[in-house]
């Protein structure tokens, strides 16, 4: 513990000298509570926790976040934060929307101002991004903007807009999805129609649903934008035009001094919505609203504004590269979401006490962490954050070498890049919106409570299962990619292959051809058989759609429910493989690590594996007899990682500022912060209320307020 | 359609007279978008789905909901609501929560003032504050606090109690949970010390864990509680004192007049929470405070003022009415809760249109609820309203039948009313809650927004999960009785039974006796078979934890998790159970209907089947070839409710007053009230920012406002 220590900054404000100034603004005295101890010692209780475990936190942490320097990073943004009052979380759940945007709008302004003072570089902006945990109203300039006109944008584009960026003169959104499409971009109805004697785009909205919506940072932050809009041209021979379809511009959309649209635009923010309040996610429509040449982004496609000839992309998928980017990131980002769900839940769930044992009623009430029925819930979840770490990682070394190829002019591991990318965002991002809400009820009461640490975490987060393609509607592009290599497989059936997957695809359909029987994987006696049975499943399921769709002509809509799972089963083969491959090489850890690690891998496999008990069974990957050890298995490995809990969610060395919950603090004082933010902190503590019906009082004191209520409303 | 029309009121805000004046606060001029349309109609969409079913609405919603006159009542109530702008939704998630409580308490007076003004029914209120939408201040005043002074007070007490809670001169709310315990009520810490001497109790909190916390109504509101209290009464021959465990004591809290807590008590609001915004949530703590002899409730149990002899209660459970009626309660709302989420998601997804069909790419795009990917998750859940609905019923009935044999005396329904309250309570919020999410998630992109209609609904209702009675806690109680049914059963192995539940277990008991191999049931042959395999998988559980509890003396915390599964398979083998009856015996619905009813009955069941497949493969319930046709069997069933999906979510009349979502209006026009919403309601379009980072200006023309923010911090 000792060196990294240091990261954890734990905020405890009710012993703190920011406590009495708090105090005056409540306008509280002292009272009998305030000595009053709880009944149990969360300190103390954590610190035996601690102390049980034989792993080294230190070593785990620095063997999971030390690339790039992490830690330190985490480290050095974090203390800087911690200065400045106008990023304290406490309050912010008493805010109006409004007000909840303004505050998230100066946050974003100091955090860019404290990239200058301290010459914060890219990675750190980033980090302190993630500790204020403010979706910002800077957030889609800093990354989708700015990755598009990057990656889209000719040569000459670039040299003049980056510098642009870079300084933020001007701020821009991207403007993709419409009130009336989302997921099916070719669908989109903004329209751009080249007119070859002024040599201009003339951006309109035909309809309503045409209007862009969604976008964030442009409801009312950003004065440039991508937009996407499909690209009409004169259609030779005849008076109309025709799409050649959606390509991406840039565009100003309002003026730079007075901040207003410009003329024959009309851009909002959308309103409220499920979480996400800190961002203007906006509506955005045009009345033939002309843009030079010079605003189609021309790296993959372009128009000879001279003669008006059209060049298309060589590969069209490639103006998809920043939904992949994006989609990538999200894998990526999954294992720290779900980490600080998990993190709150063991370490409250250690402290917690709840019934007595009931074969042994004489004893201390029994730690809910220590009941089979809360280890089910988060300790499958604890194993997935390590899944999905390496995951994440696997896929980001991914998209790096495949934007390297696309840079060299070679696309060819685009569509894989693609469908790993899709796959593993559908797969991840539901686990981790599932898990944290399983970890939030895992809490009980409390998990309800706004101290939890889930009041912000939970909604925001769960706008990844439909954003940037829902969940259910990309995984056909994956099963589609997977249909195409087993047909290839089916082709070379008799050819020998190096490729696993390709080989399991063979031998699940030599299987089929041969009518023979394929011996179940001993999952209990061999780690590696683990790997093997998932990839058998997912390859059985594969071969059913496979069947149906390329020998049998079935519909594909008929087919897409078990195209969602055949991509599903086939991403869950890929987590457990990825896992299984990096604790297999991995030479550095020490051993106490190493067997936690091992059991956390067989954790996550059973438990999925139990599940879907069904599809092992028929695939014949899983014996009856060992579908019926798991639960005497699951058991077995969630007692021996059970006193490990505390240590191996440390190791993700997520800040108490990150966490803002009374419930997950580093130091166990769960019911002190918890009693100290409604006793001190609450702001309605403040007024006193008169409760009769009769009388229209609403606040003592204030008469009647009715009027500016409803005003309000 | 006719009559019930009429019931229908839908609020068509952008193009009513109330827009006049909301555009002039917005200080919006007309502009291009005015006359723009969506590129679909949504109104001549729902019409032709409309047109396309042979169900009758009216009749369908007569027979679900005429019973108490419940459509006439919302029809007459909503009428009233709807011209209180006070009650007006449009705007309010923009609000701070100060504002939202205090919105809420005037919404409060207003009801309430309704009451006296129209001569309302206490049936007459609940509607209207469902309909109204808030968790009211007045919620636990006019529920469990004088439902419990009712149940457990003295002939005497409720002669002195009642009139003034009727007359709300006092307001109660229900003070049981505590920051350190929730679950177990034995575990309470706040004492209630009987002194012999003056003839008073003196409660008191020892702890700062003893804090009551969560208790609704009572964190600014009410002035009196039920405090839930452990009675200590001195120890015979001793100094020292026992408890006789947690009773019910009504408590004054604050004063009358000023409305300050009295002398030695503290008492605030708990803060902002994951919903119930608009709810005072308490904590209260006792500093030796003294509470007169008749505070104690004493209809069950009491103490001889005199010579301080103590009386228990005959069956100590007695004191957990309450809770049992709030349960029932909750299994019963469950049913429209699901409802209000998937009218909205059968008629959003009816109007939606995305990707053309892959195998012909001419047409039109296609109907979002014609993916199977679509119906799968939907359709199951419109099922369950159904089923939920019939469960519902049955558990009112047990309720009342049992409440009125315990006013009569007789207690010996009890522990049957709390298993099935339990059991029920556990899976139909479990389903719920994971349902509204489900049908939000359905919903794409436009599900997370704030037009969507979940916005309150999802995290309110995501408190049921853990509310009286943590999920996977009270599944115990039903399979420690489930267990004692099975032993009873193993006991009497031999002997003929009329019992169902008794003679499916003597039937799984015999066959493990006798190592025979039970048949599997023809579950697509018979809908009475499908009954029968639920019971028999349910049985083929407990008889599992039977065998580990009762004949290997198994610990119990080992088989906890077990035990959650037995207690779902049972509560869920009751629901196919009571809606098989319930369509098998009735006499009265058009055959359109009928047969319509019988397909939502097989949907559910062959969902779940389909779900826990390997469960009912291994009990032998199900062949595993018939296991093997689930998805085929399912996709026609989906296929044959489809039609009617619009008509059976009508038949739910839920109004759009209660929705309050642009996506499900009765009347379709889904875009154009997103649009309105957006363009002309969102207040936060009144405000236009500086983006510039090194400028203070947060909005323009408000000069340097950090200062002003900070302070809300």
């Amino acid at each position: 513990m000792a060196s990294y220590g240091l990261y954890f900054r734990v905020i405890c404000h009710f012993n703190s000298s920011a406590q009495s100034a708090t105090l005056l603004r409540l306008g509280k005295m002292s009272d009998f509570t305030d000595h009053l101890r709880p009944s149990h010692d969360g300190p103390a209780i954590l610190a035996k926790e601690r102390a049980q475990s034989n792993i080294s936190v230190d070593e785990l942490a620095h063997h999971l976040l030390s690339k790039d320097g992490h830690l330190q990073r985490q480290a050095r943004i974090l203390s800087i934060l911690e200065k400045e009052p106008l990023f304290d979380k406490k309050c912010q759940a008493n805010l109006s929307r409004e007000d909840l945007f303004k505050v998230a709008l100066a946050r974003a302004k100091l955090l860019r101002r404290l990239v200058d003072r301290h010459g914060w570089s890219l990675e750190d902006y980033k980090m302190a991004e993630a500790l204020v945990d403010d979706v910002s109203p800077y957030f889609l300039h800093m990354h989708m903007f700015v990755t598009t006109v990057r990656e889209q944008a000719s040569d000459t584009q670039r040299d003049y807009w980056m510098p642009l960026i870079e300084s933020f003169k001007i701020i821009g959104a991207y403007a993709q999805t419409e009130l009336g499409h989302g997921s099916n971009v070719q669908g989109l109805e903004l329209q751009a129609r080249w007119d070859p004697g002024t040599r201009e785009f003339i951006l309109h909205s035909p309809t309503l649903t045409a209007s862009k919506w969604w976008n964030g940072s442009l409801g009312r932050t950003a004065n440039h934008a991508i937009v996407v809009a499909q690209l009409l041209l004169p259609k030779p021979g005849s008076e109309g035009y025709e799409s050649v379809g959606p390509h991406p511009f840039i565009v100003q959309v309002r003026d730079l001094k007075h901040h207003q649209p410009l003329s024959g635009v009309v851009i909002g923010d959308i309103g409220p919505k499920f979480g996400y309040s800190t961002i203007d996610n906006a509506y955005m429509l045009f009345n033939h609203f002309r843009i030079p040449h010079s605003a189609l982004l021309a790296r993959y496609s372009k128009i000879d504004p001279s003669t008006g000839e059209y060049f298309k992309p060589k590969i069209p998928a490639v103006v998809y590269g920043t939904m992949t980017y994006v989609r990538s990131l999200i894998v990526l980002q999954s294992r720290l979401a779900l980490a600080r769900a998990v993190t709150i839940a063991v370490r409250y769930t250690s402290i917690r006490r709840q019934f007595q044992d009931r074969d042994n009623r004489h004893g201390l009430e029994v730690t809910v962490l220590d009941y089979p029925t809360v280890q089910i819930r988060i300790l499958p979840l604890l194993a997935t954050t390590y899944v999905l770490h390496y995951a994440g990682l696997a896929m980001q070394r991914t998209y790096q070498n495949a934007r390297n190829e696309i840079e060299r002019g070679d696309f060819s591991g685009l569509a894989h890049m693609h469908s790993l990318s899709s796959g593993l965002k559908s797969l991840c991002t539901g686990i981790v919106a599932d898990g944290i809400e399983t970890c939030r009820r895992a809490l009980g009461g409390h998990g309800y409570g706004g101290a939890s640490g889930f009041a912000r975490l939970s909604p925001d987060y769960l706008s990844r299962v439909t954003v940037e393609g829902d969940n259910w509607m990309i995984t056909q592009q994956v099963a589609s990619y997977l249909i195409k290599r087993m047909q290839t497989a089916a082709n070379k059936l008799d050819e020998p292959t190096d490729d696993g997957l390709d080989a399991t695809y063979k031998e699940v359909l030599k299987a089929h051809r041969d009518g023979l029987k394929m011996e179940p994987y001993k999952v209990f006696d061999h780690d590696s058989a683990i790997v093997k049975a998932f990839n058998r499943r997912a390859a059985a399921l594969l071969h059913e759609v496979y069947v149906a769709r390329v020998l049998n002509k079935t519909s594909w809509t008929s087919l897409m429910v078990q195209l969602h799972r055949v991509s599903h089963a086939q991403s869950l083969a890929l987590l457990v493989e990825i896992f299984y491959d990096t604790l297999n090489s991995d030479q550095s850890l020490a051993p106490p690590i190493k067997v936690a690690m091992w059991n956390l891998y067989r954790l996550f496999a059973f438990y999925h594996m139990q599940q879907e008990s069904y599809d092992f069974y028929r695939s014949g990957a899983v014996s009856q007899n060992d579908l019926d050890g798991f639960s005497t298995h699951i058991q077995h490995l969630m007692e021996k990682i059970r006193p490990h809990a505390v240590t191996l969610v440390d190791a993700w060395m997520i800040p108490d500022y990150l966490l803002d919950s009374a419930l997950g603090r580093y130091d166990g004082k769960v019911y002190e912060d918890l009693y100290y933010r409604a006793h001190r902190l609450n702001p309605l503590n403040r007024i006193t209320v008169n409760p009769n019906y009769w009388e229209d009082e609403i606040v003592k004191g204030e008469g009647n307020s009715w009027a500016s209520l409803l005003a309000k409303l």
